[in-house]
């Protein structure tokens, strides 16, 4: 851990930078990979989950079988436990449903905004140790509640070419429409161009290694979107003398365990708290199952000591965490001056752990210092607004002057003779 | 323009298909004067503004004298019509303002939702023949509503140095913070990283030519987030025998008229208004000033008859205009039924310049399908949503145990940690 005192202004640049990351090697295997699933369709995709996953798929959908097995194998406490985070994030997003905004900006001059879902969204799962079924709830709930009408979910197979029974499991419980044992670079070009077998989709959701993160990058290029640029997982942790020093360290130890490159900063005006947190995160690190991925993250953790409050935001704005935990006795200003984060977890009995799985908050948030310009995955992430305007002859009548003399000021004949045109056939001549 | 005749569902691709742009040889270009301006600040961006506007600035922030002599320079008459849209564009937006959304997803569990302004934000207005004022007030205004702390416009000066007086008094009436001389690459590149005199941004918005639109793209790979991706304007109009073909006509030239790669489709399921407004066109055409260009984008435009309504929307819906107008009985049906689009205009008497100007909806919306997935600009795009939870200690009581099984699942040991922990500290023990 790197303990910082009192940093100076000038400093504060590079204590919030980011590991920088090179893609540029990467960008040549994607694009290779993209170029061949869009001209050879499912043979290119089977190729590769052969080449990279060791598995020859005879089938890229999961049946209806294999789903059937994995609720049935599934034990009963984590099914209960899957449903009741569903619910808790169903209830969050659910809230988020907005109706349509309608307003007469002038008389008969009547405008609205309504919101309307992506019609074909794809969802990836990465595979590997831990099974994330936690990031289908994330993704698939606020999907449904949105309307999408196709929800396709993509996630590599193991070697013996089956998908992790609790993924499978939160997918069927959220209404996913189609899963594909389809993993990595191949999966993203899946769904940016389609096959045979997977559709094509509007808009990707969700994390990856950085050859997936390269490759939703590069789908950008072919009209898809999605949903955020991803970087390594971050929390920093503001705490003064009331927070609790134990919680505090289990909760940048939860956050190191992600993996090597996790960020984890702890801000504070207290060198007292800081030197207590230090020492329970050595503690509590000994006794850790992935103590030497944890380990490795802590090494370059900071330990920043501040003045005040003030300064602390302001740094806090600075760095736009994705993670943002305060447990302070100014957890009013805090709440007030944060700008910059993708979630914020308040008070002592608010760990991390609570909005990664089942508070009901989303945990696809930003990274990398993205809270500054984009927010986390929220049900309008699986929407668009349309704007809608109605005018009446009336209308016409009121707005039309304002509309030829604008036209006319920026040169556009046609779009003032479009205006000219209704308001003569109203008998209103220039 | 090109007649099609009830076209068969196979000729659907072709016929949605957009004019494909390559940017290979731009982007080098780009990349060049963005590692310039980087590395050389002001003294770059002015080489580059002597280079590509033919002007040796001193100073590039327009002073406020400069503001001044706009202000007393412009007619009266322009002035007003200014700031009637601004007042509607005021009232449209200010109506989506979100308050904070709260809910208890559990007892002692509360989550709630709420949006923060993007503190840094430029605005890009090209230059050229056309100013387009009308452009600052549909991205200024949201941004003021907002509340973004700075507001930062570019926009290319001409050989003299100047720009035009209604940009600036534009600029000046919706409280811009500063309005630089630059144009094109540079201004993108001045904003993505700073210079000496003009501050970094969080997000760019705003349309440009195809050096502007890759500079922008280029952006989002240095953390600088834009508006949406962009491509040549375009309409579709929907029309019954109930429609007003000199009016249609109209507003497919006033589409056409904003340059050769617009995009100006018809689908009717009427022969009889098909013809009537293909003659209506070309009687107009005749009297337009920018008739070379218009004929240029009307020779390539669509008039497609389909069968029915239903096939017209599904039609309309996978080619996503930009700009939708339905002048039709079934008007009702459309509004219901359109998933993809910018921006909808109903009725005889809403011609697409209402929305262009002074309607109050916005007028920067994805062009080249991108309506599937992205929507126009609104108040939202100058915001981020951050998520906030509090969690009492009957609330991880309540929580803690799905948490747990959920962690463990995932085999995220510290996760449970610090939920354990927290329980252990209220007396239950596992």
């Amino acid at each position: 851990m790197k303990k910082i005192l009192y940093p100076g202004k000038e400093q504060w640049d590079s204590l919030t930078e980011r590991p920088t990351l090179s893609y540029s090697d990467i960008e040549e295997t994607v694009k290779l990979i993209f170029k061949e699933v869009q001209q050879k369709g499912n043979s290119a995709v089977k190729k590769y989950t052969s080449f990279f996953d060791g598995i020859q798929l005879e089938e890229l959908e999961v049946s209806a079988t294999e789903i059937e097995k994995a609720v049935n194998q599934l034990p009963e406490e984590l099914k209960q436990a899957i449903t009741i985070a569903k619910e808790n994030i169903t209830q969050f997003h659910a809230m988020q449903k907005k109706s349509k905004q309608e307003i007469e900006t002038m008389e008969g001059v009547n405008c609205w905004i309504e919101n309307k879902p992506i019609q074909k969204v794809g969802l990836y799962i990465p595979g590997g140790s831990a099974p994330l079924f936690s990031t289908v709830l994330m993704l698939a709930v606020p999907a449904k509640i949105a309307g999408c009408q196709e929800i396709v979910l993509c996630t590599p197979p193991d070697k013996e070419g089956n998908i992790n029974p609790a993924i499978l499991y939160a997918a069927n419980l959220c209404g996913v429409t189609k899963i594909y044992k389809v993993g990595g670079i191949q999966a993203i070009a899946a769904m940016t161009f389609g096959t045979e077998t997977i559709d094509k989709v509007y808009k990707i959701f969700g994390p990856g290694n950085q050859f997936v993160t390269v490759a939703k990058q590069v789908a950008t290029q072919y009209n898809v979107a999605i949903d955020m640029p991803a970087g390594p997982s971050e929390l920093l942790v503001f705490a003064d003398n009331t927070a609790n020093a134990e919680f505090v360290a289990s909760d940048l130890l939860s956050q190191a365990e992600h993996g090597p490159d996790s960020q984890v900063i702890l801000v504070t005006t207290s060198e007292k708290i800081q030197s207590s947190i230090q020492k329970e995160v050595k503690k509590q690190l000994e006794a850790l199952p992935r103590k030497t991925i944890a380990a490795q993250a802590i090494e370059n953790s900071k330990l920043i000591v501040v003045k005040d409050i003030n300064e602390a935001i302001e740094f806090i704005n600075l760095y736009a965490p994705e993670h943002f935990i305060v447990c302070s006795q100014d957890e009013e200003f805090f709440i007030d001056s944060i700008y910059n984060a993708g979630s914020v977890f308040i008070g002592n009995y608010t760990p991390e752990s609570a909005g990664d799985y089942a508070s009901g908050t989303n945990h696809t948030l930003p990274t990398n210092g993205y809270a500054k310009n984009y927010n986390g995955v929220n049900l309008q992430s699986f929407m668009k607004s349309i704007t809608f305007q109605k005018i009446s002859p009336k209308g016409i009548q009121n707005i039309g002057k304002t509309i030829e003399i604008m036209a006319n000021a920026e040169g556009l004949d046609a779009h003032k003779n479009a205006v000219t045109l209704r308001l003569k056939s109203l008998g209103n001549e220039n």
